[in-house]
C-alpha cells in the first residue's frame, strides 16, 4: 500500500536522474494518475508529451540549458541578499539546477504538459491582474503525475523555465500554435537518495482563520 | 493505510455537502497536505482562508450564487448541442451546480486559495498568449488539499467562478489588493455517497509519444 500522506510529505524536487529507462507499466501508472485529475467542466484541456527519443531530448536540453543559465544570473544576485543558512540552501539548489540543465538530455523521459486555452473557461481572464486560473485545469494533473512518480520511486521536478523559449519548444515537439506549454517534468530514477524530507511553511503560516491575515491555529 | 491511487481514482466533484462541522484534526490534515505541495523556488506564494463563520460564508454565497446562474445560462446553451448521453450528464451537473450555489452558505467550511503574484517567477507572463504558469505554484497545493479531503471522507469541488466577482470576494474576506483568488473549495461531509467512480479520458487519448499528436500506447 502506498500511503498518500507519506507520498505527499516526501515529494521533493529531484534533479539528479539516472539514464536507466523507465518500464512501460511504471510510466503508464504515472500517466494514469495524471488522467484522473479533475479539470474545469471535466474538459481535460491538457495533453502530455512523453519525450524519450535522444533527438527530442537533446533539442529540449539545447533550449533549456541557455534559459536556465540566463535565469541563474538573477538567482545569484538574489542569493547574495539571503541570510547565511538560506543562502547555503539556495546555493545547493543552484548546483542541482546546473546539474539538471547540463544533464537534461540524459533523463530517460521528459514529460511536457501542454494545454489548449480554447478548451477552458478562464474566469480571471478579464481581471486587472495577471491571469492564473487556466493553470487550475492542468497543474492538478501535473501534481498527480509527480505524486505517482514519487510512489513509483521515480525522481522528478516541476520546471517552467522552458516557457522563456516556448516557441522553440513548440517547434521541437511539433506542438500546434494555439497550444501552450505549462510544465516540463524530467523523470527518472534518482542518482542519490531521491525523495525524502522537505522544508515547508506549516499551516500556522499558510492558513488563515475566516479572513486574510488572521492566523490559523 | 490510504492508498494514493485509490484516492486519486475516486476523487470526484462532490457538490452536496452536509452542514456537520469538520473536526479540527481532520481539517488540519487537509491543510498540512496543501502545505506539503511543491511551489516554484519553494516560495509557497499562496495562502488559504478557512472560511467557517456564518457571516462570511453567507457573504461568499451571496456573491457566488448570481455568478453561477449567469454562467449557467451559457451552460444551458452548450448543453443543447451535446449528444443525448452527454447532455444527460451535463444536466445532472447543472442540477448539482444549482444545489451548490443554493446551499453554499450551509457548507461547514469553504477554502479560499489566494496567491501573491509578486512572490512568483511567472515565466509565461510576457508571451503572446494568456498566462497560466502562475497557477503552477498554487494548484499543486489545491490538488493536495482535495486528495486529502477525499482521504478524510470529505466531499469537495474546485470552483473558480468566484473570480467573475473577485473584487467582492476580496472585500468579503479582507484580501489585500495585490493578492489574487485562485480557487474556492467548499468542504464538508457528503449528503450522498460522495466520492466514487469518475469519468476521464485514458492515457491513450491524453498522452503523446515523443511529439504532439502521436498516440501513446
Amino acid at each position: 500500500m502506498n500511503d498518500i500522506y507519506e507520498m505527499m510529505s516526501t515529494l521533493r524536487a529531484v534533479r539528479r536522474l539516472r539514464p536507466d529507462p523507465i518500464p512501460d507499466d511504471v510510466l503508464n501508472r504515472v500517466l494514469q494518475a495524471a488522467a484522473w485529475a479533475p479539470t474545469g467542466g471535466n474538459m481535460q484541456p491538457w495533453r502530455v508529451i512523453v519525450v524519450s527519443s535522444p533527438e527530442r531530448k537533446k533539442a529540449l536540453a539545447d533550449i533549456y540549458g541557455p534559459a536556465w543559465y540566463r535565469y541563474a544570473k538573477g538567482y545569484d544576485e538574489r542569493l547574495k541578499q539571503l541570510p547565511p543558512d538560506e543562502a547555503e540552501k539556495a546555493r545547493k539548489n543552484r548546483v542541482a539546477g546546473d546539474y539538471l540543465a547540463d544533464h537534461l538530455a540524459d533523463s530517460p523521459t521528459i514529460l511536457m504538459f501542454v494545454a489548449d486555452p480554447k478548451m477552458m473557461a478562464i474566469t480571471d481572464a478579464k481581471l486587472d491582474r495577471i491571469s492564473m486560473v487556466g493553470g487550475g485545469s492542468v497543474y492538478t494533473a501535473v501534481q498527480n503525475a509527480m505524486l505517482a512518480a514519487r510512489t513509483e520511486g521515480l525522481g522528478c521536478v516541476l520546471t517552467t523555465l522552458h516557457c522563456l523559449a516556448e516557441e522553440e519548444v513548440k517547434a521541437a515537439l511539433e506542438i500546434p500554435d494555439d497550444w501552450a506549454t505549462l510544465a516540463m517534468v524530467p523523470l527518472g530514477y534518482p542518482v542519490g537518495t531521491g525523495h525524502g524530507s522537505i522544508t515547508r511553511q506549516p499551516p500556522a503560516v499558510l492558513a488563515y482563520d475566516d479572513a486574510f491575515g488572521i492566523a490559523w491555529s
